[in-house]
Protein backbone atom coordinates (compact mmCIF):
# COMPACT_ATOMS: atom_id res chain seq x y z
CA UNK A 1 0.00 0.00 0.00
CA UNK A 2 1.19 3.06 -0.97
CA UNK A 3 2.12 6.11 2.21
CA UNK A 4 -0.38 7.12 4.01
CA UNK A 5 -1.02 10.96 2.84
CA UNK A 6 -1.07 13.42 6.28
CA UNK A 7 -4.19 15.57 7.10
CA UNK A 8 -3.09 18.49 9.01
CA UNK A 9 -5.91 20.87 10.56
CA UNK A 10 -6.99 23.05 13.70
CA UNK A 11 -9.91 22.29 15.50
CA UNK A 12 -11.62 25.62 15.30
CA UNK A 13 -11.22 26.15 11.72
CA UNK A 14 -15.11 25.30 9.76
CA UNK A 15 -12.40 24.61 6.28
CA UNK A 16 -10.36 22.18 8.55
CA UNK A 17 -13.89 20.56 9.70
CA UNK A 18 -15.36 20.30 5.84
CA UNK A 19 -12.18 18.31 4.51
CA UNK A 20 -12.37 16.02 7.94
CA UNK A 21 -15.79 14.96 6.61
CA UNK A 22 -14.35 14.28 3.05
CA UNK A 23 -10.60 13.19 3.47
CA UNK A 24 -11.29 9.76 4.31
CA UNK A 25 -13.44 8.42 1.30
CA UNK A 26 -11.12 10.50 -0.61
CA UNK A 27 -7.83 8.96 0.16
CA UNK A 28 -9.78 5.13 0.32
CA UNK A 29 -10.60 5.70 -3.46
CA UNK A 30 -7.06 6.10 -4.21
CA UNK A 31 -5.77 2.99 -1.96
CA UNK A 32 -4.76 5.20 0.90
CA UNK A 33 -4.94 5.79 4.12
CA UNK A 34 -4.85 8.93 6.12
CA UNK A 35 -2.37 10.37 9.18
CA UNK A 36 -4.98 13.24 11.01
CA UNK A 37 -2.42 15.22 12.67
CA UNK A 38 -4.39 18.08 14.73
CA UNK A 39 -2.09 21.55 15.47
CA UNK A 40 -2.48 24.89 16.58
CA UNK A 41 -2.73 27.34 13.99
CA UNK A 42 -2.09 30.42 16.67
CA UNK A 43 2.03 29.20 15.89
CA UNK A 44 1.60 29.33 12.29
CA UNK A 45 0.22 32.59 12.72
CA UNK A 46 2.75 34.30 14.71
CA UNK A 47 5.18 33.51 11.48
CA UNK A 48 2.23 34.42 8.83
CA UNK A 49 0.64 37.43 10.98
CA UNK A 50 -2.83 35.84 9.86
CA UNK A 51 -5.94 36.28 12.33
CA UNK A 52 -8.73 34.02 12.92
CA UNK A 53 -11.72 34.30 10.41
CA UNK A 54 -14.25 35.69 13.30
CA UNK A 55 -11.43 38.08 13.82
CA UNK A 56 -11.53 40.20 11.03
CA UNK A 57 -11.89 43.40 9.38
CA UNK A 58 -15.27 44.80 8.23
CA UNK A 59 -14.37 43.31 4.02
CA UNK A 60 -13.67 40.17 5.33
CA UNK A 61 -15.51 39.13 8.33
CA UNK A 62 -19.13 39.20 6.44
CA UNK A 63 -17.82 37.22 3.76
CA UNK A 64 -16.29 34.35 5.61
CA UNK A 65 -19.16 34.18 7.95
CA UNK A 66 -21.11 33.77 4.61
CA UNK A 67 -18.67 31.68 2.82
CA UNK A 68 -18.96 28.81 5.86
CA UNK A 69 -22.67 27.97 5.72
CA UNK A 70 -22.37 28.26 1.96
CA UNK A 71 -19.70 25.74 1.55
CA UNK A 72 -21.51 23.22 4.25
CA UNK A 73 -24.06 23.89 2.01
CA UNK A 74 -22.04 23.23 -1.12
CA UNK A 75 -20.91 20.06 0.74
CA UNK A 76 -23.95 18.59 2.42
CA UNK A 77 -22.58 19.10 5.99
CA UNK A 78 -24.21 19.87 8.98
CA UNK A 79 -22.69 23.51 10.32
CA UNK A 80 -23.57 25.57 12.79
CA UNK A 81 -21.83 28.70 13.33
CA UNK A 82 -19.99 28.59 17.34
CA UNK A 83 -20.70 31.65 19.19
CA UNK A 84 -17.26 30.40 21.06
CA UNK A 85 -15.42 30.68 17.72
CA UNK A 86 -12.28 30.49 17.76
CA UNK A 87 -12.04 27.76 20.12
CA UNK A 88 -9.15 26.65 21.74
CA UNK A 89 -8.26 23.63 20.63
CA UNK A 90 -5.09 23.11 22.97
CA UNK A 91 -7.38 20.63 25.46
CA UNK A 92 -8.24 18.79 21.90
CA UNK A 93 -5.16 18.43 20.50
CA UNK A 94 -3.41 17.07 23.39
CA UNK A 95 -6.39 14.25 24.14
CA UNK A 96 -6.07 13.66 20.21
CA UNK A 97 -2.56 12.75 20.50
CA UNK A 98 -2.45 10.66 24.20
CA UNK A 99 -5.27 8.76 22.36
CA UNK A 100 -3.36 8.26 19.19
CA UNK A 101 -0.82 6.72 21.70
CA UNK A 102 -2.80 3.99 22.02
CA UNK A 103 -5.26 3.72 19.46
CA UNK A 104 -5.12 5.45 15.72
CA UNK A 105 -8.22 4.81 14.92
CA UNK A 106 -10.01 5.45 18.20
CA UNK A 107 -7.76 9.13 17.71
CA UNK A 108 -9.70 9.56 14.39
CA UNK A 109 -13.27 9.01 15.62
CA UNK A 110 -12.44 11.41 18.84
CA UNK A 111 -11.18 14.44 16.47
CA UNK A 112 -14.13 13.67 14.31
CA UNK A 113 -16.58 13.63 17.27
CA UNK A 114 -14.99 16.90 18.89
CA UNK A 115 -15.67 18.56 15.03
CA UNK A 116 -19.03 17.34 14.73
CA UNK A 117 -19.82 18.77 18.34
CA UNK A 118 -17.93 22.34 17.80
CA UNK A 119 -19.16 22.49 14.27
CA UNK A 120 -21.67 20.59 13.88
CA UNK A 121 -24.23 21.36 16.94
CA UNK A 122 -22.16 24.69 17.19
CA UNK A 123 -21.06 23.53 20.91
CA UNK A 124 -17.41 24.61 22.35
CA UNK A 125 -14.93 22.40 22.89
CA UNK A 126 -12.41 24.46 24.28
CA UNK A 127 -12.44 23.42 28.37
CA UNK A 128 -11.00 19.92 29.91
CA UNK A 129 -14.08 18.98 30.56
CA UNK A 130 -15.76 19.25 27.48
CA UNK A 131 -13.22 17.91 25.89
CA UNK A 132 -13.67 14.77 28.41
CA UNK A 133 -16.73 14.90 27.80
CA UNK A 134 -16.39 14.03 23.93
CA UNK A 135 -13.71 11.23 24.75
CA UNK A 136 -16.34 9.62 27.28
CA UNK A 137 -18.82 9.63 24.58
CA UNK A 138 -16.53 6.56 23.19
CA UNK A 139 -15.74 5.02 25.92
CA UNK A 140 -12.94 6.57 27.89
CA UNK A 141 -12.63 7.43 31.12
CA UNK A 142 -13.24 11.38 32.06
CA UNK A 143 -10.77 11.47 35.10
CA UNK A 144 -8.41 9.59 33.37
CA UNK A 145 -8.42 12.22 30.47
CA UNK A 146 -8.21 14.80 32.77
CA UNK A 147 -5.58 13.73 34.36
CA UNK A 148 -3.69 13.16 30.97
CA UNK A 149 -4.50 17.37 29.85
CA UNK A 150 -2.56 17.36 33.15
CA UNK A 151 0.66 15.21 32.29
CA UNK A 152 3.76 17.01 31.10
CA UNK A 153 4.32 14.43 28.39
CA UNK A 154 1.24 14.38 26.90
CA UNK A 155 1.53 18.44 26.56
CA UNK A 156 4.86 18.18 25.17
CA UNK A 157 3.85 15.71 22.44
CA UNK A 158 1.33 18.14 21.35
CA UNK A 159 3.47 20.85 20.98
CA UNK A 160 5.73 18.66 19.00
CA UNK A 161 2.78 18.02 17.01
CA UNK A 162 2.45 21.71 15.75
CA UNK A 163 6.22 22.38 15.34
CA UNK A 164 6.06 19.71 13.14
CA UNK A 165 3.53 20.99 10.95
CA UNK A 166 5.20 24.24 10.90
CA UNK A 167 8.47 22.66 10.19
CA UNK A 168 6.55 20.67 6.97
CA UNK A 169 5.32 24.40 5.95
CA UNK A 170 1.50 24.16 7.54
CA UNK A 171 0.09 27.67 8.16
CA UNK A 172 -3.64 27.08 7.81
CA UNK A 173 -6.56 24.45 7.87
CA UNK A 174 -6.77 22.25 6.44
CA UNK A 175 -3.20 21.32 4.76
CA UNK A 176 -2.89 17.65 2.80
CA UNK A 177 0.33 16.64 1.85
CA UNK A 178 0.56 13.66 -0.49
CA UNK A 179 3.93 12.23 -1.18
CA UNK A 180 5.54 15.50 0.07
CA UNK A 181 3.19 17.74 -2.46
CA UNK A 182 1.52 20.22 -0.03
CA UNK A 183 -1.98 21.33 -0.25
CA UNK A 184 -4.08 24.20 1.66
CA UNK A 185 -7.73 24.27 1.50
CA UNK A 186 -10.57 22.35 1.40
CA UNK A 187 -11.24 23.77 -2.03
CA UNK A 188 -8.03 22.23 -2.86
CA UNK A 189 -9.13 18.72 -2.61
CA UNK A 190 -10.61 18.38 -6.13
CA UNK A 191 -6.13 18.85 -6.86
CA UNK A 192 -5.69 16.29 -4.33
CA UNK A 193 -8.26 13.96 -5.80
CA UNK A 194 -6.78 14.41 -9.19
CA UNK A 195 -3.26 14.13 -7.92
CA UNK A 196 -3.48 10.86 -5.94
CA UNK A 197 -4.78 9.63 -9.70
CA UNK A 198 -2.19 10.97 -11.86
CA UNK A 199 0.93 11.16 -9.46
CA UNK A 200 1.32 14.89 -10.45
CA UNK A 201 1.34 17.16 -13.42
CA UNK B 1 -31.77 37.22 -20.43
CA UNK B 2 -30.75 37.27 -16.79
CA UNK B 3 -28.41 40.17 -15.19
CA UNK B 4 -24.88 39.45 -16.37
CA UNK B 5 -22.77 38.53 -13.67
CA UNK B 6 -19.77 40.46 -12.08
CA UNK B 7 -16.28 39.54 -12.55
CA UNK B 8 -14.14 41.55 -10.62
CA UNK B 9 -10.47 40.88 -10.83
CA UNK B 10 -6.21 42.61 -10.61
CA UNK B 11 -4.29 42.59 -13.32
CA UNK B 12 -1.33 41.52 -11.03
CA UNK B 13 -3.38 38.76 -9.70
CA UNK B 14 -2.89 34.97 -10.98
CA UNK B 15 -6.01 33.25 -9.82
CA UNK B 16 -7.34 35.88 -11.34
CA UNK B 17 -6.08 35.07 -14.73
CA UNK B 18 -6.93 31.98 -14.01
CA UNK B 19 -10.69 32.89 -14.11
CA UNK B 20 -10.15 35.35 -16.54
CA UNK B 21 -9.62 32.13 -18.99
CA UNK B 22 -13.07 29.95 -17.30
CA UNK B 23 -15.72 32.82 -16.39
CA UNK B 24 -17.06 33.42 -20.07
CA UNK B 25 -17.52 29.74 -20.80
CA UNK B 26 -18.65 29.23 -17.64
CA UNK B 27 -21.32 32.38 -17.41
CA UNK B 28 -22.68 31.27 -21.20
CA UNK B 29 -22.93 27.94 -20.42
CA UNK B 30 -25.90 29.47 -18.08
CA UNK B 31 -27.19 32.07 -20.21
CA UNK B 32 -25.50 34.86 -18.49
CA UNK B 33 -22.78 37.67 -19.77
CA UNK B 34 -19.95 39.02 -17.72
CA UNK B 35 -19.36 42.00 -16.90
CA UNK B 36 -15.35 42.32 -16.58
CA UNK B 37 -14.23 45.15 -13.63
CA UNK B 38 -10.50 45.24 -12.88
CA UNK B 39 -9.69 46.75 -10.26
CA UNK B 40 -6.88 47.67 -7.78
CA UNK B 41 -6.64 45.44 -5.19
CA UNK B 42 -4.24 48.10 -3.05
CA UNK B 43 -6.97 50.00 -2.07
CA UNK B 44 -8.56 46.98 -0.28
CA UNK B 45 -5.20 46.08 1.07
CA UNK B 46 -5.25 49.31 3.66
CA UNK B 47 -8.53 47.77 4.73
CA UNK B 48 -7.77 44.46 5.31
CA UNK B 49 -3.83 44.09 5.87
CA UNK B 50 -3.46 41.64 3.55
CA UNK B 51 0.05 41.86 1.32
CA UNK B 52 0.87 41.05 -2.22
CA UNK B 53 1.30 37.13 -2.75
CA UNK B 54 4.85 37.34 -3.53
CA UNK B 55 5.47 39.42 -0.87
CA UNK B 56 4.72 37.29 2.35
CA UNK B 57 6.76 35.32 4.75
CA UNK B 58 8.75 32.15 4.63
CA UNK B 59 6.09 29.62 5.16
CA UNK B 60 3.34 31.15 2.78
CA UNK B 61 5.77 32.69 -0.28
CA UNK B 62 7.34 29.27 -1.21
CA UNK B 63 3.85 27.75 -1.08
CA UNK B 64 1.88 30.18 -3.20
CA UNK B 65 4.68 30.15 -6.00
CA UNK B 66 4.09 26.17 -6.02
CA UNK B 67 0.13 26.83 -5.94
CA UNK B 68 0.57 29.08 -9.42
CA UNK B 69 1.84 26.48 -11.04
CA UNK B 70 0.02 24.11 -9.63
CA UNK B 71 -3.34 25.32 -10.14
CA UNK B 72 -1.79 26.62 -14.18
CA UNK B 73 -1.36 22.98 -14.38
CA UNK B 74 -4.74 21.80 -12.81
CA UNK B 75 -6.72 24.39 -15.00
CA UNK B 76 -4.44 23.84 -18.19
CA UNK B 77 -3.74 27.06 -18.72
CA UNK B 78 -0.38 28.39 -19.57
CA UNK B 79 1.63 30.19 -16.55
CA UNK B 80 4.65 32.30 -16.57
CA UNK B 81 5.64 33.68 -12.93
CA UNK B 82 6.63 37.16 -14.07
CA UNK B 83 9.97 38.78 -12.35
CA UNK B 84 7.58 42.08 -12.31
CA UNK B 85 5.35 40.40 -9.93
CA UNK B 86 3.21 42.31 -8.75
CA UNK B 87 2.76 44.53 -11.06
CA UNK B 88 1.28 48.04 -10.96
CA UNK B 89 -1.90 47.85 -12.42
CA UNK B 90 -3.00 51.43 -13.07
CA UNK B 91 -2.30 51.96 -16.58
CA UNK B 92 -4.22 48.78 -17.64
CA UNK B 93 -6.96 49.36 -15.34
CA UNK B 94 -7.35 53.25 -17.05
CA UNK B 95 -7.10 51.79 -20.40
CA UNK B 96 -9.84 49.21 -19.80
CA UNK B 97 -11.96 51.61 -18.72
CA UNK B 98 -11.17 54.30 -21.26
CA UNK B 99 -12.03 51.17 -24.40
CA UNK B 100 -14.81 50.10 -22.05
CA UNK B 101 -16.61 53.53 -22.51
CA UNK B 102 -16.33 52.69 -26.18
CA UNK B 103 -16.78 48.99 -26.87
CA UNK B 104 -17.08 46.59 -23.31
CA UNK B 105 -15.97 43.57 -26.06
CA UNK B 106 -12.81 45.02 -27.13
CA UNK B 107 -12.31 46.28 -23.36
CA UNK B 108 -12.72 42.63 -22.52
CA UNK B 109 -10.68 41.60 -25.39
CA UNK B 110 -7.32 44.16 -24.22
CA UNK B 111 -8.05 42.98 -20.95
CA UNK B 112 -7.75 38.96 -21.88
CA UNK B 113 -4.21 40.30 -23.76
CA UNK B 114 -2.89 41.91 -20.78
CA UNK B 115 -3.50 38.51 -18.89
CA UNK B 116 -2.18 36.67 -21.79
CA UNK B 117 1.31 39.11 -21.85
CA UNK B 118 2.00 39.05 -18.16
CA UNK B 119 1.40 35.49 -16.70
CA UNK B 120 1.16 33.52 -19.67
CA UNK B 121 4.12 34.92 -21.71
CA UNK B 122 5.54 36.30 -18.09
CA UNK B 123 6.12 40.04 -19.55
CA UNK B 124 5.83 43.11 -17.45
CA UNK B 125 3.08 45.45 -18.51
CA UNK B 126 2.95 48.22 -15.90
CA UNK B 127 4.25 50.69 -17.94
CA UNK B 128 1.60 52.96 -20.16
CA UNK B 129 4.24 51.97 -22.65
CA UNK B 130 3.28 48.08 -22.53
CA UNK B 131 -0.11 49.03 -21.83
CA UNK B 132 -0.30 50.94 -24.89
CA UNK B 133 1.30 48.30 -27.07
CA UNK B 134 -1.07 45.84 -25.66
CA UNK B 135 -3.99 48.06 -27.25
CA UNK B 136 -2.44 48.59 -30.27
CA UNK B 137 -2.43 44.52 -30.80
CA UNK B 138 -6.13 44.85 -30.93
CA UNK B 139 -6.20 47.92 -33.26
CA UNK B 140 -5.63 51.24 -31.34
CA UNK B 141 -3.24 53.90 -32.03
CA UNK B 142 -0.31 54.18 -29.40
CA UNK B 143 -0.56 57.51 -28.42
CA UNK B 144 -3.94 57.79 -28.22
CA UNK B 145 -4.06 55.29 -25.38
CA UNK B 146 -0.64 56.75 -23.95
CA UNK B 147 -2.79 60.07 -24.46
CA UNK B 148 -5.82 58.60 -22.44
CA UNK B 149 -4.03 57.65 -19.60
CA UNK B 150 -3.09 61.16 -18.60
CA UNK B 151 -6.63 62.48 -18.89
CA UNK B 152 -8.14 62.60 -15.71
CA UNK B 153 -11.53 61.57 -16.65
CA UNK B 154 -9.86 58.30 -17.52
CA UNK B 155 -7.98 58.37 -14.15
CA UNK B 156 -10.72 59.22 -11.87
CA UNK B 157 -13.64 56.49 -14.03
CA UNK B 158 -10.71 53.48 -12.84
CA UNK B 159 -9.98 54.90 -9.42
CA UNK B 160 -14.36 54.93 -9.11
CA UNK B 161 -14.57 51.51 -10.71
CA UNK B 162 -12.18 50.70 -7.47
CA UNK B 163 -13.94 52.72 -4.96
CA UNK B 164 -17.41 50.71 -6.53
CA UNK B 165 -15.57 47.25 -5.94
CA UNK B 166 -14.46 47.93 -2.36
CA UNK B 167 -18.11 49.43 -2.05
CA UNK B 168 -19.53 46.23 -3.47
CA UNK B 169 -17.75 44.06 -0.91
CA UNK B 170 -14.82 43.34 -3.06
CA UNK B 171 -11.24 42.58 -0.80
CA UNK B 172 -9.37 39.38 -3.36
CA UNK B 173 -9.21 38.65 -6.61
CA UNK B 174 -10.99 37.04 -8.56
CA UNK B 175 -14.15 38.11 -7.03
CA UNK B 176 -17.17 37.19 -8.86
CA UNK B 177 -21.04 38.35 -7.98
CA UNK B 178 -23.79 36.08 -9.07
CA UNK B 179 -27.17 38.23 -8.18
CA UNK B 180 -25.82 39.91 -5.12
CA UNK B 181 -23.75 36.64 -3.71
CA UNK B 182 -20.45 37.15 -3.67
CA UNK B 183 -17.70 34.31 -4.53
CA UNK B 184 -13.83 34.92 -3.45
CA UNK B 185 -11.24 32.93 -5.48
CA UNK B 186 -10.92 30.62 -8.59
CA UNK B 187 -11.67 28.11 -6.41
CA UNK B 188 -15.14 28.91 -6.06
CA UNK B 189 -16.20 29.28 -9.68
CA UNK B 190 -17.06 25.35 -9.06
CA UNK B 191 -19.79 26.42 -6.67
CA UNK B 192 -20.14 29.43 -9.09
CA UNK B 193 -21.33 26.94 -11.49
CA UNK B 194 -24.15 25.39 -9.35
CA UNK B 195 -25.43 28.42 -8.05
CA UNK B 196 -26.22 30.00 -11.55
CA UNK B 197 -27.88 26.04 -12.17
CA UNK B 198 -29.95 26.23 -8.74
CA UNK B 199 -30.35 29.80 -7.82
CA UNK B 200 -28.72 28.76 -4.73
CA UNK B 201 -28.81 26.88 -1.69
Amino acid sequence: MADSIDFYFEFSSPYGYFASCKIEDLAAKHGRAVDWRPMLLGAAMKITGAKPLVDLDELRQPYFERDFQRCAGYYGLPFTLPESMPMNGVAAVRAYYWLKERDADLAKRFAQAVYARFFGAGRDVSAPEAVADVAAGLGEDREAVLAALQDQAVKDAARAATDAAIAAGVFGSPFVIVDGERFWGADRLDQVDRWLETGGW
